[in-house]
Parts: C-alpha cells; sequence; structure tokens
C-alpha cells in the first residue's frame, strides 16, 4: 500500500471524513456515469452492457479515492496511465448504492440529467432487461443520449441486434453479467 | 441574460441551493487558486499582484456558476473561448470572503494546499506587503509553490526585484492594487 499512497500517511486516509453534499459537488466536478456496449461471445445476446461510476484524479489525490470507496464500501481504486488514479465501481450491489444515494443527495450540474439516464439503464438491468433483443435496443438508445461511448459503435450493435431478429426473454439462463 | 442562459429558466438559478459541502466539493474538483504577478507601471513597485478564485465549466452549467456567484456576492461570470464559461472571483473583499469559507469549509485534496499559499498571500496583501520589494520577493516565493504562473517569468521578476534594490515600505502611496 505505500507504494501507491507515497506522500499519504495512514492517518490521512482514516480521518478522512467525507460528507454526502462533499461527494455530490466532488461527482459534480469529477465523477462520470458510463456505460458501455461490447460485443462477449459467452453471452447468448452476443453483447454485455457494462455500467461503471468513475473518478480519476490526479496521482497525489489518490487517497480522496480512497475515501469514495470506503463510502460506498465498493470499488478498485487503480492507477492509470501517466500519473492518473482512478475509482472505479462496477459491481451492481456497489452500482445500486450508488444511485440510492445520489437520489438523496442531487447533482446541481448537467451530469445529474447522465445519473438518471445511468439509472434507467441500471434499474433496467435489475429487471434483467439488458439480456433480450428489445431491452437491450432500448438501453442503447439510452447510452446514445449521455455523453459516453462512440456513437457510430452503438449505432452499429444497434443496427446488428435489429438485424439478428433475436428473441431473448428474462427467462433465458444467459448469465448475468 | 437569455443569450447568456441559453436552456436555463430563471427559476433553476434561483432554487439552486448549494451547501457549503457541495461548494467544497466542487471547487476541489474544480476550482482554481491563482496568483499571478505581472508588470504595471502605474505601480512604484513596477508589478501588480493579481490573486484571484476561478471555476471554469462547460457552458450548459452555467448557472452552478451563478449560484457560486451568488453564494460568496462576489465575482463576475463569463463565457471562455469555445463553449467553456468561468466564474471568477478578484475583488479583495471576495477573496477575503471565499478564504474565510474555506477556512471553514476544508477541501479534501491537495488543492487544500494551494488554498493556504494563496490565503497566506492574501493576508500579506491585506498587510499591503505586496507594495514593498522584500514583501513582493516573498509573494513571488511562495506563487513559484503554487501550480500557476510559469516559474521561469516569476524568476525573471524576483531576479529584477532583487537587482533593483527597491525599498518600498507600507507607508508608501503607490496604490492598492
Amino acid at each position: 500500500m505505500n507504494g501507491i499512497l507515497r506522500g499519504h500517511t495512514l492517518s490521512t486516509l482514516i480521518f478522512m471524513n467525507l460528507t454526502s453534499d462533499w461527494i455530490a459537488g466532488f461527482t459534480d466536478g469529477e465523477g462520470c456515469f458510463h456505460v458501455s456496449v461490447n460485443r462477449h461471445k459467452e453471452l447468448k445476446i452476443g453483447f454485455q452492457v457494462l455500467p461503471e461510476f468513475v473518478i480519476t484524479q490526479h496521482e497525489r489525490d489518490i487517497q480522496v479515492l480512497y475515501a469514495i470507496k470506503k463510502f460506498f464500501g465498493y470499488g478498485t481504486v487503480r492507477s492509470n496511465h501517466d500519473d492518473r488514479s482512478c475509482l472505479r465501481i462496477r459491481d451492481r450491489v456497489g452500482l445500486n448504492k450508488v444511485c440510492e444515494f445520489f437520489m438523496r443527495t442531487s447533482l446541481k450540474t448537467r451530469k445529474a440529467q447522465d445519473f438518471y439516464k445511468f439509472r434507467t439503464v441500471l434499474l433496467m438491468m435489475n429487471d434483467n432487461k439488458h439480456l433480450n433483443t428489445e431491452g437491450l435496443i432500448e438501453i442503447i438508445d439510452i447510452i446514445k443520449q449521455m455523453n459516453t461511448q462512440d456513437r457510430s459503435t452503438l449505432n452499429t450493435i444497434r443496427e446488428e441486434l435489429k438485424g439478428k431478429d433475436m428473441v431473448h426473454t428474462n427467462d433465458e439462463n444467459v448469465g448475468d453479467m
């Protein structure tokens, strides 16, 4: 841990108490609600929906990322390329917790709009709607309105799904990715 | 106002209540404590110290900048180049208010270190120490530790000041810039 947290004492980490409003303000500045759709051969529908909540910071502020991770109780802090570090929450339970938090503690910037779309996708995934063609197309249409993945890639996937005329129901055992 | 605030209703502006902790979190993400030293022929010492608190945002979130301006009661919101807007507080009384605020509501990132240096410069300016050579050199040495102006420019000014062997006292009438 010392290697990652060079320059930060353990006490800094332990005693960094973050309030809900501080986290909302910091997320309004630095947070990102991201959903990507990737090809995934193991899944019957052929695509995986990957929602994530990400905060990127200069490595010198990695202790803040650990504190936010601790606050939500989920996530992974990693050093990125160059001198950037990021907290990434991908776990579904963790993301539901993140969504509950931001429903209680509202964002003030237009990022709130991305959040509401992100939450809609997550709720659909909670209902396994990402595992059938109709639901996945609906999710893609929502993602396209967010500031996320390359729209042309999403359009290609969307066309592919429509062309396949695949019908997946929620009952199919394709794994909950 | 409608031109600047396109897409934002007046009610959005009026009812955006920002808490102290949200502002601290947002500043940890997006705020900047900046001090520059510029040549100024009208001043006897030849240089002007210009501290400013700046928050830059995409134009779509200009209403947040207006809300922060309203919170502090000081500042100017302007559209920058491209699609960026920024809130800039330069007024000394306003900056003292900003400093008082961040002494009460602490920043969590390393930006706090910049803030403390910024505050030190401001307190020195409140005592007119920027108007004499010794004080100005001390201020330059503080600014050099912040992530601000080009260090080589500051070093040039510093050397010039030392070389001039100028002695300005706080009593000299050089104007309070």
